[in-house]
């Protein structure tokens, strides 16, 4: 295509929200007028679905749930008089909650003030909010951010390192949705823990966000914690970061969560729009359809040529791979779907892996995510009439233009500067936009069937410590990893029960091992001794 | 494959590293002793072209260069006395000077010691350091580090925001193999006119890494810099982490760099090998063929199960994307090669997307990094007998096992703990991996010919830019798209030229404008006015 045919073609598809100032090029996605053509009645189908979804219908039918968080933004939407009050009344009381702990009216017990957060929390409870603190928490927020986001010990010391002088005057929330999931369980309670060791009373400091009824809200309640704010049953985890999950934290370190919010509504008015040209999610939709042949044959690569937008690719890829990862479509075939996305940062990247991007295996489409702003105050010169913000757009337009001459497709979106009502909007957008695929491909995006068989998988490991321990504890001799096996009647398991003892054994947890260590076969274990 | 068999399979080819410590198990890549057998012959090659380049052989042909990043960790096997008497004296150079700050004996005009460092440095100059900063940098580090790794003008004042304070007692790390690299020239610039904005002479702060002789080195010197070390020609950017590049901030952050050197080098011994079955690079070799048909069909996803190894897959991500990334293999033939690699560490992303890897597209293969150690003290037990690290462990053989049984492969990399030696093994051991791979699909893994091609599309649009300001300085009146582009002689550019006047006109660059925003066609620039 010839630069003027494709100057029309970018005209003709380029996309503009004035009220947000964002602009949606799809323009480098080389489908045809006869592929929108063709896609036009799965389309139909998929805004009609997402109206269904919006009014309350059962869009999770294998959790048997409503699928509300689009209602978060705009309460009215909520089919419930009752559910649109606890919608606005739970952000009232975030509001005044975090302008409580602002002016020292909540405070800790011996200081004015709290200065830091400890975030507790995994997956949907924790990549908003890591997200969004890192694209919007000012310079000096009032209260600073720390996560633990996994049941790593070595990594829950570390949080705990950095706020040891402060820990009497550190909050700690305490995400998780059901209240047993085993990670911020684990982290609640080495950090209780770690209170206890500076005699403080953990239930001065703890806030619990969950759904109202699960363990973790009995445990708050019953030993009177700070504060707790509802999880809603309808709001999915990848898309809680306008629930209390997300605007809890967002408030506390004194970001706009209303501005956030009519962001991502202004968004969702847009994305309702049941015209593929005049809707952006719909756009984003057809060009993942058109890149990956509707099968997730092709990587989606962020690169959000802005650092404060680093962990966007990472929120992405939470939501588009869990809802779109499946199995099964909703008719029950086999389809083994999904999209894999990753990416950092530009123009960092490019000295990272647009080589392969430009040269290699093309097994991708690109998306860059383009901030006009460069910086808050005027720019230097770098070189006569050029800033490093010039730079930094000249990179993003030269590889965008690089990846194209080599026939890699891209997208692009452009906000005019990162803020609450633009980061807002781009989560809203995306929320949209894989709803909406979701619907093309025929899938339910609202489950998660793979994470819960994961997690069964591991308890049956930590079932089998136990069961090794116990063996070996009532032994006099060392055994070896067969008689270990045998002993619990699970021959079948000789790898796994390796696999325990070998790392029971470098911490320290009473197993004495010897024999080589490269030949499995040839080692004997014991405890004690 | 019933559970006996597999453990079979499982110890006839777990690989151990005695020294480090270190198991690598590929058992759950379900090749043959037939495609091992079919491979052999490549190996041979491979494992002769490697003793070549480790000979000082031009192993990157078309920038003339030796490639010699293995001498880093061995001085004694650069090819000539003279080179190895450069790399020991560059080591012990980085030592005295470390040690200098620490002291205070090296100290800043008005304080009595350094407390910060800001990086400046992108891609191989920038992701080593902060892998190893993230994995080794001790709790207490006796100089924080900060990184500009990027020309974005937000995430600058970012960094520089963070050291406001401490700007005079701040030493800044300008790291750049020719110097010439845009991004950091323009973070340098910015950072010194910081300085000179505090009436802090820059020249007391900064420390040049760079290629003897660049126009960095010069400035270096007339300057009258605190330090400059050597970057070599024969060391590539993303395998620099064992020159100053990578020395000269860990030194200054107190790790153990003389350690990092040796787990590297007994990593390479043990790479050495020519058998594959005992030699662990030669068996990720295997693995990364057999997975994507020695064609990249298949995305490498990196799950180190260990917050401080985040950056792992970052840096990995780097390494084997831009050695493998290539259009052309030796010969010339067009074969668009490389392997995607993305992932952060496990267990979190098990709520992020394992959902997908395990139901979703099979279209990649996985590897866990396991570390044996959960932490440096005894951990609590979270339920009778059940600590938070028997959780992380029990996730990564959930996942791996659940994986497997979807048919989805996996490699696991287990290390006892991570230190400095072991991060200096993991580092030699993808290093060597990569470059056995890239014999065996015979292609150039040591140079990166996309990357200048981006540089160069940049330049034109910044070029452009000139153009378009000196156009509109000239106008009285404003003008369309179309009249600039005409006046310029690039009516096939006009696409460039509108990115670009929406770029300035964002940033108070004296850009005036009018008409509609959506629509491109209908907007008339002017400047000033």
């Amino acid at each position: 295509m010839d630069a003027t045919a494709l100057w029309q073609r970018y005209q003709k598809w380029l996309y503009f929200h004035e009220g947000i100032g964002l602009y949606l090029d799809v323009s480098r996605m080389r489908f045809d007028d006869a592929f929108v053509e063709r896609l036009q009645p799965k389309f139909e189908q998929a805004f009609a679905d997402m109206a269904e979804l919006e009014q309350g219908a059962i869009a999770n039918p294998d959790e048997n749930r409503m699928v509300g968080h689009y209602w978060l933004r705009n309460p009215d939407l909520a089919p419930t008089p009752e559910l649109t009050q606890e919608i606005v009344s739970t952000i009232e009381q975030i509001e005044v909650f975090a302008e409580k702990v602002h002016t020292g009216a909540i405070h800790p017990p011996k200081a004015p003030r709290f200065t830091d957060i400890i975030s507790i929390g995994i997956g949907g409870s924790a990549l908003g909010p890591q997200f969004v603190a890192a694209a919007l928490a000012p310079d000096f927020p009032p209260l600073a951010i720390h996560f633990i986001d996994n049941t790593d010990p070595a990594g829950i010391d570390r949080v705990l390192t950095q706020v040891r002088n402060r820990l009497s005057s550190t909050l700690v929330l305490v995400i998780s949705k059901s209240g047993g999931t085993p990670e911020p369980r684990n982290g609640m309670a080495e950090v209780k823990k770690a209170y206890a060791g500076h005699n403080l009373d953990f239930a001065n400091y703890a806030i619990a966000i969950t759904m109202p009824g699960s363990k973790l809200d009995e445990q708050a309640k019953s030993e009177g914690w700070l504060a707790r704010f509802p999880m809603f049953d309808w709001v999915g985890g990848r898309t809680s970061e306008f629930s209390a999950v997300g605007l809890v934290p967002a408030a506390l370190q004194g970001i706009d969560i209303r501005a956030m919010l009519e962001g991502a509504k202004e968004m969702d008015d847009a994305t309702r729009v049941p015209d593929i040209k005049n809707n952006p999610a719909a756009l984003l939709a057809l060009s993942w359809y058109y890149a990956g042949n509707g099968k997730g044959e092709k990587d989606m690569v962020v690169l959000p040529y802005k650092d404060s937008l680093l962990l966007f690719s990472r929120y992405l890829q939470q939501l588009v791979m869990e809802s779109l990862g499946k199995e099964k479509d909703k008719t029950g075939n086999i389809v083994h779907q999904g999209i894999a996305v990753y990416g950092n940062k530009g123009s960092t990247d490019q000295h990272a892996y647009v080589q392969q991007l430009r040269e290699g295996v093309p097994n991708f489409f690109a998306t860059f995510i383009e901030v006009l702003e460069d910086r808050q105050n005027p720019s230097p010169e770098i070189e006569p009439g050029i800033t490093s913000g010039d730079y930094l757009s000249g990179f993003l337009q030269g590889t965008r233009q690089a990846l194209y001459e080599n026939h890699r497709d891209s997208v692009t979106v452009t906000i005019p500067q990162v803020n609450s009502r633009t980061v807002g909007a781009l989560i809203a957008l995306y929320d949209r936009a894989v709803g909406l695929y979701a619907s093309l491909i025929n899938i339910n995006a609202y489950h998660q069937p793979g994470v819960e068989a994961g997690k069964k998988a591991a308890a049956e490991i930590l079932e089998l410590q136990k069961q090794v321990v116990e063996v070996l504890r009532k032994e006099k001799t060392p055994l070896t990893l067969e008689e270990v096996a045998q002993k619990i009647g699970a021959t079948e398991k000789i790898e796994s029960i390796y696999l325990i003892l070998r790392h029971l054994h470098a911490n320290g947890r009473g197993i004495t091992l010897q024999g080589n260590l490269g030949q499995p076969s040839s080692l004997k274990f014991s405890i004690g001794g």
